[in-house]
């Protein structure tokens, strides 16, 4: 399986403010390629904070670009430990395959109430969702490339576990600031051994720079 | 008074780990950049966290590019409104001028030790420094350029007060993660207007990238 993360931060690392509204960052043309990212894409994962606080889609949006397989978007994916996705979501609408990957602490009549909408629950790992085993279940329902979408708890977990093959970075023009403030990659951090990457490409877009680093593996 | 921001951070927007250890982030070449910004600037301002955490010199290492003045390196100015810069901190050596920034709050005998250290004291401000009016006294004192090297907390006030001029980010190959790591600016943060920047300049460098943007006051 292929992990590219892609996301928007401002200039000084923050995904939104710390009352977690989201903020606009990058514009037309960032939207269109993080559209064209999801279209080529056989699924994109964000994190249930991510669903709780924006409520997404992740569908996409310019639909010629799904070709013949229109109906057939990627899949949304939700990690999930405790199974904590509204029954309202729009991330369990009838657009798409939906996958919510859970921990074995995930309340079983969440379950039930994710299953009743029609999404695939994947369980691994005993009180947070273990994400090397969850991924490879959806490897095994044919998830080749996966794309993440946040937030950076999810990041930062998925950098942990060394899952990560590309990260494609958005910075913006503006400052948001904040201790408290939403970043990258959260989560508890590293502290002596860190994720090493090699910066792929530059390209400046929409008044800010996109940056595009492979990960290497090495911490 | 041309106040420039200079930091390095990692890919996902932290000066240093939850644990506040000094992370290499950048090389050889980003240095001698910094090395020549400090060397060009009248005076160099961290804040007192950045002083407790990393006890930096902030002098000049090629003294070369003093020319004449070798004698007489940037100023040291620490932001410090309680007055805790230690007795023994570095930046208190004789090996250039030293102002610390202090507010009405800072207790009578942590003022008077660091006089007697040899630090010029400017007090503004009630409980916090007034960061305006202590520019202004710098000003007063032919401080024309004033180059910031953080930390977060200090790099966020000086956004939320519009003194900022130019912000140069050196973005680096690595990820440290972490809710609790310091950030590029953290404080409160801004939640309805956001500093608006404009992207001067996009040069790799050492692996990464320096990203050189120009406040332009807007919010």
């Amino acid at each position: 399986m292929h992990v590219v993360v892609n996301a928007a931060m401002s200039a000084d690392g923050k995904l939104s403010s710390r009352r977690r509204e989201q903020i606009r960052i990058s514009g037309a043309d960032d939207f269109d390629r993080v559209d064209r990212l999801r279209a080529e894409s056989d699924a994109v994962v964000v994190g249930v904070g991510t669903v709780l606080a924006d409520d997404p889609s992740l569908t996409v949006d310019e639909t010629d670009l799904l070709g013949d397989d229109a109906a057939n978007g990627p899949a949304r994916v939700v990690a999930d430990s405790r199974a904590r996705t509204p029954a309202d979501a729009r991330i369990l609408d009838d657009a798409a395959t939906t996958y919510v990957l859970v921990s074995e602490a995930a309340p079983a009549d969440r379950i039930e109430t994710l299953s009743d909408r029609g999404a695939t629950v994947i369980t691994a790992g005993e009180t947070q969702t273990d994400l090397t085993e969850a991924l490879d279940a959806l490897e095994a329902a044919d998830v080749e490339r996966l794309m993440v979408e946040g937030g950076g708890e999810l990041i930062y977990s998925l950098f942990a576990d060394d899952l990560v093959d590309e990260l494609s970075v958005f910075v913006g023009p503006t400052v948001i600031g904040g201790r408290d403030a939403p970043t990258l990659a959260d989560g508890d951090g590293f502290v002596e051994q860190f994720p090493s990457l090699r910066l792929a490409d530059v390209e400046r877009l929409d008044g800010g720079v996109l940056l595009r680093w492979d990960a290497t593996g090495e911490q």
